[in-house]
């Protein structure tokens, strides 16, 4: 098993606070679309969860460990709550948020490209299981609130890229051997930060050339 | 096998009941949307097996058991055909429709609890997957027909908490060793009644505090 | 094995083309929502191995094929590639594409038939999971980019049932043991027809009965 690059303790603990904040993201659209206590535990179980549900279905890890795990099951519904109760205050730490996010991002895609190669995936299918899991619980929680899914959008910095960055990374480790507690952080880091840098600059991905017969056009 | 709670032939003749008018609910939508026979087909189909596909999925129980009955799987087309022909007639009896609605919210609830408990799930997770089953198709029904989940929505008669009502009912009972054929309709039947008097009262779950600053505001 | 129709090397090309064809389609829709290169990429992926990925789930085929034969996931991003730098040649050619569409078609709904009966479902579920193989692409391309599904609108040429008729072609074959390289050729060959006829002549699907009081009735 290369994909335990923590000691149980360390990962569990990493994973619970990346679910935490996953799911915040979920209950805080759930508030904006005026949705109850009921709908705000649905969209936090569903982003939290979501991505790593969908990695588990396709590698055939099933049960899937979001059902198994009941300490992952459990927070958000915990985040849940503190959304039901405090999302002003949520809201106004936005920026807190987004950072923890962006962590949750550079963790995911980590453990989910190492989970993958575990149960025999090539490097490529890897990569973007390891993005699906960091990435896919956002698209299911648009998908659900009848939204846009974010992922897809142009206007918005990009999240799936740095975690392609993150994963690839893992993938090269394993390659060389060399994917390690060290090597596998760095790489999450790497994602992080790349995280980080789109939000602060506003970095975004070309869309289609020769869009209305020009290049140059933006609409 | 605790999920065994009636003879074969009772629960399957119950089964499809429940598929039926759960499927009779995605052809009336379909219906509204303007769908043809195919989509008041998929529709049907998707409202009455899509809660049990995902939990089978979820448990890992493939092939999923919706595509090996081939009665669970003919029923949605029966009830599709007789939207296409009479489906003023089955919108006049509306009443009757939500009253079995509530029926097959009861029976999933409960069968489909003690389908993810037989798997090796714990409490929460079985409670979750109960729930799953009996409302998911709704949302998979919501989702193709690019509505907004009426789960969601916190204008409707509470749908789900009755469902979990019920999951709750059948994890306690099987911890307690307990889950008998009556304690099992018991659990149903408490599911049931508790939707239909969220109908008849129009019961709601609230929604976050402090929206707009005051707990009080309803727009 | 009677889902070998053909020998490996054809049945993978035959495959690939099929899958990057489709991939246009999802890159396309991905330019017209105003997608960046990550969204086109998405959208190709999505569309190309969606039905196939589903199909597999409800079977039980896991790791999933999409993810394990390297050419059928890197083919969507050529196709994605494709796109990004020639989408108004792409449009242009738009006659072009919808016959190969209709090629995929009808080689999707015969291999996935196929390959659902090799993994013991019976003729009805067969059928179904052979549609699904070809039409559920479109679907989760439809959803993931906040549209109505096209497959589920009266007013489009009818898509899935070619799709039905050929995989019933197959379930029959089958039953009667005469599925060979050149009878499934005639199943996919005939989805394949019914399907530029539609095109050809307008051909829509029914919608209910007695909408608005008459049958007559035409909005």
């Amino acid at each position: 098993m290369t994909s335990q690059l923590f000691s149980p303790d360390v990962q569990q603990t990493l994973d619970l606070i990346g679910i935490f904040v996953f799911a915040l993201s979920g209950g805080l659209l759930a508030v904006r679309k005026n949705m109850d206590i009921f709908g705000i535990c649905v969209l936090a179980e569903a982003t939290a969860l979501g991505g790593g549900v969908m990695r588990d279905l396709v590698i055939g890890a099933t049960p899937v460990v979001a059902f198994t795990n009941l300490g992952y099951f459990v927070t958000p519904l915990l985040a849940a709550l503190v959304v039901f109760f405090l999302h002003p205050e949520v809201e106004r730490i936005n920026r807190a948020v987004q950072t923890l996010d962006a962590f949750g991002l550079g963790l995911f895609c980590v453990t989910g490209t190492a989970k993958a190669h575990d149960y025999g995936l090539g490097a490529v299918s890897s990569m973007a299981l390891g993005m699906l899991t960091a990435a896919g619980g956002g698209v299911i929680r648009d998908v659900l609130a009848h939204e846009m899914p974010a992922l897809l959008r142009w206007d918005r910095e990009i999240y799936a890229v740095p975690a392609l960055v993150g994963s690839a990374m893992v993938v090269v480790l394993i390659g060389a051997g060399q994917l390690t507690t060290a090597s596998g952080t760095a790489s999450a880091l790497t994602a992080f930060v790349l995280r980080m840098l789109a939000l602060k600059y506003g970095w975004r991905a070309p869309r289609a050339w020769h869009r209305n017969g020009s290049r140059t056009s933006e609409e």
